[in-house]
């Protein structure tokens, strides 16, 4: 335990208590602070430029949701003992450690996803595997087994990531105050009141039923609002493009990768270690663009412009992909990277079979446990519904 | 004008409203785009982790708060042409836009202070200033002198620019929001509604000289608990350090550009040009941070983690400074970089003699023009209050 | 027009803006002053006791909406004549002004509702009829015309009563921000942006579609959530016993106005006159409540005794309702006043066949009207959906 | 402690918790569900008219307050008994219980101060009283020593009354929060973290100095802008007339009593018992006003109908009163009801000499304690403030 509490000043919770050192230790990583350099929204700025909040304080928050969690639910802190509350609390704290800089767009080139490096980095060598080995040498298996759900006790991982956690909850909150979209909102105060363990299952009481199909709706409307919107859409194809020329040029010529050191280990592994991985950010993304500006290769620099500078493409739907890509042909632009489709969905909620811990459980006045959809009807109503949204991108250049 | 009118979502002002083509005009060129990779606070995000908001979205606040005094205070309009409003509306959305990344630390290396920049961007060569050209080759002069303070019409400079404008009352409003404090609120709604313009200057009525003395207590306190908060200036000192090392190092040796290109110029030459000025953003120091990482000067390389990772200086009263220069001797610290003295002060109104647009004037129910700190009382009481704050900054290994 | 705009301050919208002196005179009319002694939401602040703002700024709030929308929706101020926005403006104001005081339980002894009493009051004789006629002899007319939905410009009607209205705008956000409650935010500002009239018929433009559906659910949820509160039904089952006893007693013995004159006209008459109607606000009931305390009747008695000091009813099941008559009559309590059922439903969305006003339309980005539960996937499926809630409310003590 | 943890939903508190048994009690007897019947700022509604709340759920937030003083201060838990918890948050919930209505116009015919009847109150017979010595026969006597500042453990009266203390610290934020203004912004969480008990005195870490500067100008402003407001003084200075007229009547012809029967202990008793006081709330007074507005008296008849009708009087400087007298007698005015003369004069904050509870104290990081006026230059400037603000208030039709 620190001395004295530590805060840290957030406008979603107030303040992020911290009172355990190890919880301090974390965060004073490298690794950590690196989250700093990453937004949360990566390309959603572009639309909402208030919206530049990194993954460093929606991280302090995830936490700050469960240690309220841990400390409000009336009774989840007797279900847990003591060093599964710090094991969740490490792992909320560091759920996203392992995100690359605008996490969609770079799956063009790199292989894998943000889970995988997030437990790479917790099993180390990193600063922060070095802080949890301080509570001893299991510690750090743990804290990724809730990650990745492997977890013995399954209510760890329900805390952090279910579909009604403490991740959820504050990147809807942040996301929705951060942007000054009236979405979004939860009332958390209420969710803590009424929240309960139940047969190892943590559950909300059915007096909360509004309150979590207001939950379900909001998460709904910030998806096709924020998360979708086609303006930040249009930013990642460019971004996609850029990285796919950038490694069709690797393919072509390996000594590109002087101009562009940064991307040395992406362009050359497989898989990074956590060295290579520890200097991807977006900030040095941006500078990588700066560069580009200058690339003989005119595509490269082409898209780095028009990311930098905010030339977006125009979109349309995906009927006309064809078409574009003759115009595209016509006008002299590669449709590789100039024509550019992206596909969308977005169910409200999604019923699993079976007892998973991954549903929304509702816990009756008559003390049994349902699943979400079978106790609200406005839920049950929306399960069928799969919102899909396909559209293409293109340089508006190609159909003048 | 604009065929559909334009809005951007903004959590301060809800929308920012365009419909001049010009203002969306010059929101699309480069160099105000390069205003999203320069956060409004710079290091302030160090103590404040929401704060992370840019100079491009305060330009387009400040845009809309003179967009709105133009439309809302009851004979302002009326005492402009039109040509004086586009000038002032283009005015506020660029007074910021020579702005270098991390404003306070950078003035160890960049013998120019931001208006310089400003102004040479407006006069270009630049895409504002050609877009500025697009009304006619006077154009791009006016809006400069609006800036600068040397137009004939001063009203225009004291819209933009004197001690209760657009600029603080949208950094107040915004920078509070984004920080998560309660101060810096300012009621704005009620100072339109009560500015009016009396013998060529803006005046606010009497009835609201509480609105006005509360604006003058916000800014004082967002001052001291915010803009000059301890951890920031602590991390603003090793940053000082830094540039400070790097150009020691670069009088030994100017081959040290080579390691770090982005700062050639600005190493090298009395003045950037407008091209090299472009480059400097967050961004790229952030990447330079990263590369000096690995720099095989000691110094360099130790302050370098320091920002990034966030291992910043203890502080002390200045009183001690002999004593700690004693202590970074005695450890092999050169105290030229690891003692750094730092002094703020901050006079919550300060009247400037005479008419001085300057000055907060009050429009008396008689009809009188007053200064503000002859009719309020409690502003005048605060006029000799004169607070200061001198500190040293060092890394706290050497007090072991 | 006013020489001087006046504004009232509000939480809501800031300012609510008068410059009609037509909207100032009606605004200080001894019937709309009476609004002030009526209470927005009746009962509600007996669950949410924040929850006590006048039916008074709700109407203002309508008004204020009203006058944004002829204001701020694109073409909608060309669609109407002078004469047409007066009169919409003055029936927002108006509409609410036949209210009596905790409407719903009053229905037991007033015989009609309040829209019939607005009109009466809109025609007079009433202060406010002598403010319209100074328009001229036909305007009341059709500011009741507009009310009651036979004006022949339909718009008019749409503006202040359909599915998304000025008058369900204010009262969602102004219910939702007095009881502190998360739901019934409304993007009024998006609304107002995105409203288009098309075909006579005020339409929402489709890229506004994620809006509406939020506000349509915000609507249901504050329905469940605030106005049956189970709590606040208690305190109305009771309230209307209580009027029930009192038409009771009268019936047997007309001498009983003696003791309660305030509601002689109440008790005597078919259709109260508008001097006898302006006496009944809430503050005139509480009165005759705390008289009723001291009642030879012990069940008038008993009843005020629970209004006045909040000793509620509990509720169950509607099933249980003969059971509870059976305990009832065992303890000697008459279940005519002890046993109230109350049946409440809620549809989220109710699609009219036709092109009714009262549909919500969206207008599509090829130009088209569609109705809203066609467009959108969320609220077609929620059309079924009909949400009922049965129960029955007793005192605790006739189950010991 | 009850089974089931209680709540109420608020909008400044989000919840206030409620989980002694005693608490529960008091907030159901019938002295305290009274206070939902007394508005909390009397007549500032006719300037603001969203700020209906009452002195229940002000007393209910003063007491969450304290509760979380009682949690949240790091030692104060740890210096106070389990009796002296209970009595100090007993006092919180009580310290407005014998408010009348509309207070400071009402004490023109009620003899004594609303703390008189607080107490009387508090000691019986009253349901309140039959509460608390549910706990034993010497609890009301402590609880009621807490609230006149006649308990020996002076930090009990410190936490409910001082000049930073729950009380304040509650209705600064909500009379803000409902009126709309902007002033009135409490840090509350800050001042919670940083407040220690030292030599027995509640103090303030030196680190919040700016929050209580802040604290302190807030209240000044909300006392000029809202308290203060020249509006509210013109209806109040109805209220007094009327009630003057009231008692001249009264002492002409006993027999009005008949007419107002709701005055009569009052017109007719030094001291009202506390079944005479219960009678008068807000509501009484309203009906009492609807049954002047049909006296033979012109001039009752006439400040009634001004009342509910919110005909105002105009007001100027007091050095025009006696020509507005001579103005009042030509027009056949009696200017003993129609000159009012109402002065107000608040000081920013006032230090007391010696260690006073009433101060407010900083604990230096020394860990010294110093009265905030001898720390904060900025309050240190304005104790010698003095705004005084003196009025006269007429009718209108005098000067015609």
């Amino acid at each position: 335990m620190l001395k004295e509490k530590r805060v840290i000043r957030d406008p979603i919770h107030g303040y992020i208590h911290i009172d355990d050192e190890l919880i301090w230790n974390l965060i004073n990583t490298r690794e950590f602070q690196r989250l700093r350099r990453i937004r949360q929204l990566g390309s959603t700025s572009v639309v909402f430029p208030s919206g530049t909040h990194t993954r460093h304080l929606h991280s302090l928050g995830c936490y700050e949701v469960a240690r309220r969690m841990l400390e409000e639910i009336k009774n989840l802190g007797e279900c847990l003992n003591e060093r599964e509350k710090r094991a969740v609390l490490a792992a909320a704290l560091l759920h996203d450690i392992g995100h690359a800089p605008f996490s969609h767009s770079f799956e063009a080139i790199l292989k894998h996803h943000h889970e995988f490096y997030t437990v790479q980095i917790i099993k180390g060598p990193s600063e922060v595997n070095d802080v949890l080995n301080t509570v001893d040498d299991r510690f750090a298996e743990e804290v990724a087994q809730i990650i990745d759900h492997s977890h013995p006790n399954k209510i760890l991982s329900q805390i952090i990531s279910s579909q009604l956690d403490a991740d959820r909850i504050d990147y809807l909150l942040r996301d929705s105050y951060c942007t000054g979209t009236i979405y979004g909102k939860v009332d958390l105060d209420r969710l803590l009141r009424t929240m309960r363990v139940r047969d190892n299952v943590l559950a909300v009481k059915q007096s909360s039923i509004y309150t979590v199909e207001n939950y379900i709706m909001s998460r709904y409307h910030m998806y096709w609002q924020v998360y979708y919107h086609p303006t930040s859409r249009s930013f990642d194809s460019i971004l996609k493009s850029l990285f796919l020329r950038l490694k069709d040029l690797h393919e072509e010529n390996p000594d590109i990768v002087r101009e562009y050191p940064m991307y040395k280990a992406l362009l050359e592994k497989e898989i990074l270690n956590n060295d290579e991985f520890f200097l991807l950010d977006d900030e040095t993304c941006s500078y990588s663009f700066n560069l580009m500006r200058n690339s003989s290769d005119p595509i490269l620099k082409d898209l780095a412009v028009r990311i930098m500078d905010r030339h977006l493409f125009d979109y349309t739907s995906a009927d006309n992909e064809e078409e574009l890509i003759r115009h595209c042909l016509r006008k002299g632009y590669d449709p590789r990277y100039y024509v550019v489709k992206d596909y969308q969905r977005q169910i409200p909620y999604l019923p699993y079979l079976g007892r998973g811990s991954d549903n929304i459980w509702m816990l009756m006045d008559n003390g049994e446990l349902r699943e979400l959809s079978e106790v609200s009807s406005v839920v049950g109503s929306l399960t069928d519904l799969n919102e899909q949204d396909e559209r293409v991108f293109y340089p508006k250049e190609i159909m003048k």
